[in-house]
């Protein structure tokens, strides 16, 4: 019986939710697949000092300096170890940590750990030093508080990850994001188990690497923004510190402006003389007629691809499907006829050969989006689905390894309950075949950066991003919704003390808005039931906002999953079913809020022009809260039933965007009336 | 007559703080030398576009990006023109900038400018383009808004700094700031016209930049924290595209103690085994009679001193008075005798006449502290004053050039009022001869590291470097303190758009302190009224803190300048010259608040051990608001008396320190009483 087996025995015995000694829920996010807890308690005070023994990478004393530090940030002791290094292999310490070999940085690495808590003492054993750097984000989310301080309760927690491809896209082409934001990313993406950073370097909008060998792709297509050389070693780096790949994405043959700005000769139609700045899918496209185009390749990757000791590499794929450049060039169309090449789908395919050449050239397998997949593209590529399900199960059923990011787009400012919900293999997927199912590795959910800059990006990633880790890292059968918003908002707060401004930079947009005052009250009252338009539609065609707009507005300002808009949901619902006063009440407080907070809306429009798209939304707010007021309050009189029929129009206007927002409580109010 | 002197004759006639057509008070800051206001709006709309003319450096295309990217930050507008280049020279574009020529980064390099807004045109021109950025910065500073929309009022400024040298001194040694925290800084910096970053490298816990001649120095004396060479270059180029210079330290002979860890044979005495990790002054210093000890220096600024491009380099050279190594070794002593080196003193004095001699090699004047100063250092070196500005007097009076420090140590958590009132010359210099004053060329503020981490020290720099800065900058007549507390707060608000975390961080601190919970009213309440330890009491003896302890506790979330404290204490000043009801019912409103905040505090202790430091002082704050609130109430009351009899004990209880704190409001609610 194997491992796995055992613990998907365990579960049936004991489901983590309720294996605590008190009953207590765990905050513990991504949930392990096994733990145990019993009465006792570790104390924490400042002569707790670690050891490590066995044989592991480097990286671990690092990471153990780190967890001291982290651990001195959440209880404000001061410890006395210091920085950790071979001489910290004492037996007297009280965090004793056994590791049997150096992990490497590959898909299948052993991840899994065990820690156990005595009354003195701390044990964490695994394979891998990878495991213990899970293990150490697990036991400080374990730190609890009594009348006496700090404590770790006792008890067993035994790890592993469900999926083994965990993982997180950043694109830097459309919005750069200087190597701080990265890092700080990575940090967090360490704290809730990640371990792929997919790093899209390259896209219309910009070519973000810099290249020996050609520099004129990133003198001409960045405008300066542009990682190093040595700064992507630092980010490397970085990331393997935290056990952390870094796959690199060339996206190919499309995307490919900043490309061709700098080297036209290798396109398929038009010179290109001005960089990208709009949002959208554009034509321009390699030539994969034109030996020069892989000639050009083979010289850059052998610069690039050493940069990166991946054995993947990204090579995109996506959105050439109408192939205009290549359909309008009679070569092109010459080339496809003489060797029978039927169709655009094809001529790609054919790229992606020569593609792939290059790459084993280099040691690389590829990762590409599902327009790689053709007969023509051998299953030793990996399909990376933006599709949906149904296509990443017909790759897996291919023989291709998968993984999913269709229902990871963070960018679309989706609720984190439906990318929670998003399950990789479930339940569709249940009757495919063992075989099959071990092909998709897992996911990576997908920061687009179009409408993001480097102070707002953190607020798009976080909090969602770590119920998204959970989905990838816990057993499936985790998936309490109401619990993972608990859990989320505890992490949420703990990922701040790595500089994530996922939180306190809403207040700076707001305080900008505000005419450059702290008086932000009534902003924060709004903001807290709005969220940005969802999907594509905040940028029409990908028109309105260009590549250097202000994100500063209060669109920047909202987020998914509007706070005070979820809570009055869940109250209103509530009440609705089983109607009492203290819902009532409470309701009563939310609407009066609301009614009340325009006039200080209005004011600060007054001093403010760049707050006037919200003013329509405030009112509508104040309107439809203040006609639930009246009729709640009067509930029986023929009054609230006379304005009820004429108010459906106004509830419509309610629903209307404002500075590319939406009021998030429309439904909810309306359906109180009903 | 000289431009200066007709800058003076026009403050006889205008002063600038009525210099407003409206009569409505400026928010610039620094407040510049002459500007002049009359009716009439430029209109600000998304056309909005800039022409550079004249002869400039290339830091002027990024540094006009930069400010668009800001107008539009401010204002919500999706301005049309983009990257600037030497295309963006057209008459049509409504700001128009004519330069005269490149600036050079050197001491008394030009960087006056005139703004003239008419309705349908600004000018800005300028003899040099750092002319420009400074007028940049005061152009975004007088951005209006009135029911139309964003505008700029008509309008001229004429404008010049009042120093030359307008600094601030960061230390990276006592706890290392990554690159992107100079990043900020620096950028803030140039919002208020500094044009000084002395960059304090060295010091006894760390060694911060990478040497490839003498490796050991960055590799055992920064525990890996350093800038590498492509670092600094990154800031000196980031700091010079702002217009600030960066004057590199090398703090010799003492304060060595991350260079002997190194280098044990350049030392005077013992061998050092271990980085040091506290406070405070430290007993290594450099043989000044070991020749090696010239050829490494030698060496090493061969390799260093051509990555900072500018004339000065700081040496330090403070804090050896004892000298206990020097006195100790019988050798040096030997050395002293025979070459009638008098004392300590005198041989540091020798060691500085043969730096002097490596600096002129390389063409580097030399900046130290006062105690550089000696018959036998010639006066091309430059003192900078820590003692006070007596001894900067007597400095330049000998004839040196100065830059005074004293009373600018922002990590020592004095009031910004302090700051802003010390003058570098006046009242006490004001009988110096002109050729005397000439030589005081500025001042810089220190922000010595010992107590704050990356994520705190913004806090401590900023806001009150901004008056600081108006210091150097501004007119010395322009000293109104309640109008500078109300321009600092508007330009501090201003700030966080380069990222800047000193506002912002606070609350990332309490939420932490609230064990990870975004309910954090009460703790706000409570950081309102506290300041940290003034001077050096918060850390005793400089042991207490070691560099590695947790800075994330209320001491680090408190301010200088608790600006409820302050409020209330110009609330009850107010209401004790002339009691009236209402600046009473303000203060009970206050007292109630303090009153009832303490059960809050002591729930939230409860929870989280971390804070427990700060319960009696809360407590403390909650009894004599109380006691207050109750005399106040029932003023001629016996009972009110009796209690007031009672008290004093009380209120001394209440001015101890808590987690290493102090409660501001305590002589103003006792006053209220007496």
């Amino acid at each position: 019986m194997k491992m796995t087996n055992i613990f998907c025995l365990f579960f049936l015995i004991i489901t983590p939710f309720f294996a605590f000694a008190q009953g207590e829920k765990t905050d513990l996010m991504p949930i392990p697949a096994q733990m145990q807890w019993q009465e006792g308690k570790f104390r924490l005070d400042r002569n707790f000092a670690l050891s490590l023994n066995g044989t592991f990478a480097d990286r671990l004393f690092g990471a153990s300096s780190r967890f001291l530090r982290r651990l001195e940030t959440r209880t404000g002791l001061f410890l006395k170890q210091g920085f950790i290094s071979k001489k910290d292999n004492l037996a007297s310490a009280n965090l004793q940590i056994q590791v049997q070999k150096a992990g490497e940085l590959k898909l299948h690495e052993d991840e899994s750990y065990e820690i156990e808590i005595q009354n003195q003492k701390i044990l964490i054993s695994a394979n891998t030093d990878l495991g213990v750097l899970r293990a150490f984000e697990s036991v400080l989310q374990v730190i609890k508080a009594d009348a006496e301080g700090y404590f770790f309760p006792c008890g067993k927690i035994n790890d592993q990850p469900r999926f083994a491809w965990r993982g997180l896209m950043i694109d830097v082409a459309r919005h750069f994001m200087p190597i701080e934001v990265i890092k700080r990313n990575l940090d967090a993406m360490a704290a809730v188990k990640l371990n792929v950073f997919h790093f899209h370097l390259t896209d219309n909008q910009g070519f973000r690497i810099e290249s020996k060998t050609f520099p004129k792709l990133h003198e001409l297509g960045s405008d300066g923004e542009y990682y190093t050389q040595t700064e992507i070693k630092e980010i490397v780096k970085y990331a393997a510190d935290r056990g952390i790949r870094v796959v690199p994405e060339f996206d190919l043959p499309a995307h490919a402006t900043a490309w061709l700005l700098a080297y036209p000769e290798l396109g398929s139609k038009d010179t290109i003389i001005d960089p990208e700045r709009k949002a959208g899918i554009f034509d321009p496209v390699l030539d994969p007629t034109n030996e020069k185009v892989y000639d050009f390749l083979d010289k850059l990757f052998a610069e690039l691809f050493p940069l990166f000791p991946d054995l993947y590499v990204h090579i995109g794929g996506d959105e050439n499907e109408a192939g205009r450049h290549w359909t309008e060039n009679a070569q092109i169309q010459k080339f496809m006829k003489d060797n029978k090449i039927a169709d655009n789908h094809a001529l790609q395919a054919y790229f992606n050969q020569r593609m792939l050449k290059i790459f084993a050239k280099f040691n690389k397998k590829m990762v590409g989006w599902e327009e790689i997949m053709h007969p023509n593209v051998p299953t030793e590529a990996v399909i990376h689905s933006w599709f949906g399900k149904e296509s990443l199960f017909k790759a897996a059923q291919k023989g291709y390894p998968t993984i999913l990011s269709n229902g990871y787009y963070i960018d679309l400012m989706f609720s984190v309950t439906s990318h929670y919900l998003n399950d990789p293999i479930l339940p569709e997927g249940a009757k495919m075949t063992d075989l099959e199912k071990s092909r998709i590795l897992g996911g990576e959910a997908t920061m687009w950066s179009e409408l993001v800059s480097p102070h707002t990006i953190d607020s798009r990633i976080w909090p969602r991003m770590i119920a998204i880790a959970e989905r990838f890292w816990s057993p499936a059968h985790v998936n309490d919704v109401e619990d993972m918003f608990r859990r989320m908002e505890i992490l949420s707060i703990r990922l701040e003390e790595f500089g994530l401004n996922h939180i306190k930079n809403r207040d700076v947009i707001l305080r900008n808005l505000a005419g450059g005052s702290a008086n932000i009250e009534a902003l924060k009252v709004l903001a807290d039931v709005i969220e940005p338009m969802k999907k594509y539609s905040r940028n029409p065609k990908g028109e309105l906002y260009t590549m250097l707009s202000p994100l500063t507005l209060m669109a920047d300002a909202a987020n998914a999953d509007a706070p005070a808009a979820r809570k009055f949901k869940i109250l209103s619902e509530n009440y609705l079913k089983k109607p009492n006063e203290a819902d009532k009440a409470e309701i009563m407080k939310y609407l009066a809020l609301w009614k009340n907070n325009h006039a200080e809306i209005a004011e600060l429009c007054k001093k403010s022009p760049a707050l006037r798209e919200m003013e329509k939304l405030s009112e509508n707010l104040s309107l439809i809260s203040g006609l639930a007021l009246e009729i709640l309050t009067k509930e029986k009189t023929n009054r609230g039933e006379k304005i009820l029929k004429t108010s459906s129009l106004l509830f419509e206007e309610a629903r209307k965007q404002g500075g590319r927002t939406e009021l998030q409580v429309v439904d909810a109010i309306e359906n109180l009336l009903k």
